[in-house]
């Protein structure tokens, strides 16, 4: 229904979202490209200053999975004026401005309105070369994917509702979830990726499908090879489904092929949604040892390789 | 408590809101700069593709009061999905980007929520020569003030909330709120404008105080000069005051100096909250013809004149 509301046939748009939750791209004329997004959602943690933290990340993220670098930040922010002290809103925005300084951006401004219901988030402005936007769409066949974070952090934030997640397993998605994707950007576009997107609500399926879908390939995904959150498969053993795993799981799973005999949670798990999650990159597979190379000058261990891009087959993404 | 957060001590940053309320402005390391904004609200009107055509004036604005020229633009919205059909959600968008089409802009994504509480509004990006920002803070003494459209919508829709609005003054507020400012920016930026304010939440009293204090001057604000919507000082005395009225007068009146014999209502109507105002534009006194001119070569009748900018007095704003 949205499609028709995008503006996907002006010239100055190198990439629109034909939904309303991406990011776009918008050609200036002279020549240079500035990379847009908003968003914003209500509290993944009970601290203030790491909803912040994570939030910001999350926002920021849209504009590194383009291969973008971020300039100027707007904070969004509803706020329960009555139920909450302004400590809290402090808090909240510190932890944000934390992390926008980390990028190498500035908080400019934003908007505040009253709502009963607390959310939090950024829009963005950045930077992008339009010879180097890295998009949904440009994956090839013969590509090598690498995910530069574990995925599980929906099942272990359901567990945190829950009171069920100890403090160190929190202090540790917590941290996951504010990393800036600010390295693994920064290194796939040295090593020249084709492709990329961050892994966020749609879950890492949802997000593998859209790759897939705009690239027109197949993305051969190893379930071995994926990097898991410790105690996550366990944590959804228990019980801790969030809701939107559930939603995505609907929706995507007619589009995913999956081997027999593969664990049934550690599949689950390609459908839980991430926040602040990492970037899913199609490399050349020549290009890959570039990337890792680039990603541990900046302090990283080696992305896990989580499959790879094959010619377009029945569906759009196979889990082996 | 949130000056502490603004980046006001960035040099790329020429113009930082001091409350998390207003545009900001970014010098690009070419030299050129980005204008800022996010602005979202609750409904004012009933009609989806009103709300929506309002609420991107409204947003717009932000970008045409500081000299501006808005370029791309997301979406940001809060919706319920249980209590209302996808039409409503179609015609709000669609109202929103019919706003940003005639503004030359194109809406490049978004990001949406479900909510309890609907709520709609942009994300704005524009372009404005650094050498020609037109601030809050530059308004002279012996400057001109005209106001570009007429005070009192906030008054007549707590009328239509209370369901005492007839069809034909609806109409015309609706058309008013949905007009751009951008004839009335383009108008300034022509004639050499030296301060210019949007007139939205905070009243007429509010913005005026705001550029007073940031020009370090005094605004002359002649009561019976000022352009009122037709019925809305009669609509105040039948009762209709809007929350943010009391809150505006309870905040601003003490750095407003009034003149004793002024008709009340139409004292009270200074601190009426506006949605979607026009611009509050300083001039100086050979200009202000310029300024019309330019005004009346977009189709406009002559922008009232308001009052002028004398030395900075006791009060911020004096209303004779």
């Amino acid at each position: 229904m949205l499609d028709r509301l995008a503006g996907i046939d002006d010239p100055r748009v190198l990439v629109s979202s034909n939904t309303v939750d991406d990011a776009g791209v918008y050609l200036m004329d002279d020549g240079s490209a500035l990379v847009l997004t908003v968003d914003f959602f209500t509290p993944i943690v009970d601290d203030p200053v790491d909803y912040g933290r994570i939030s910001a990340a999350n926002a920021l993220s849209d504009v590194y999975a383009m291969g973008g670098r971020p300039l100027a930040v707007l904070n969004v922010l509803c706020f329960p004026d009555e139920a909450l002290p302004p400590e809290v809103m402090l808090g909240i925005l510190k932890g944000g401005q934390e992390k926008v300084a980390e990028a190498g951006a500035v908080v400019i401004g934003g908007h505040s309105v009253k709502d009963k219901e607390l959310k939090f988030g950024c829009s963005v402005v950045g930077t992008v070369d339009p010879g180097q936007v890295v998009a949904n769409a440009g994956a090839k066949p013969g590509d090598v994917l690498v995910l530069t974070k574990p995925i599980g952090v929906g099942v272990l934030t359901t567990a945190l509702k829950n009171e069920k997640l100890d403090a160190a397993k929190l202090a540790e998605i917590t941290a996951l979830m504010a990393e800036l994707n600010r390295d693994a950007a920064e290194a796939m576009v040295e090593a020249g990726a084709t492709a990329a997107t961050d892994v966020t609500g749609f879950g890492l399926a949802g997000h593998a499908v859209e790759m897939a879908d705009g690239s027109d390939v197949t993305l051969e995904i190893e379930l071995g090879g994926l990097p898991l959150i410790g105690g996550a498969v366990e944590t959804l053993r228990d019980g801790f489904i969030p809701g939107g795993l559930a939603k995505n799981r609907d929706y995507y799973e007619r589009f995913v092929s999956v081997d027999s005999g593969l664990d049934s949670y550690a599949v689950e798990l390609i459908y839980d949604p991430q926040t602040s999650g990492g970037l899913l990159v199609a490399l050349p597979e020549v290009r890959v040892a570039d990337f890792q190379t680039a990603f541990a000058a900046r302090g990283h261990a080696p992305a896990p390789v989580v499959g790879r891009v094959v010619s377009r087959g029945e569906s759009a993404v196979n889990l082996r």
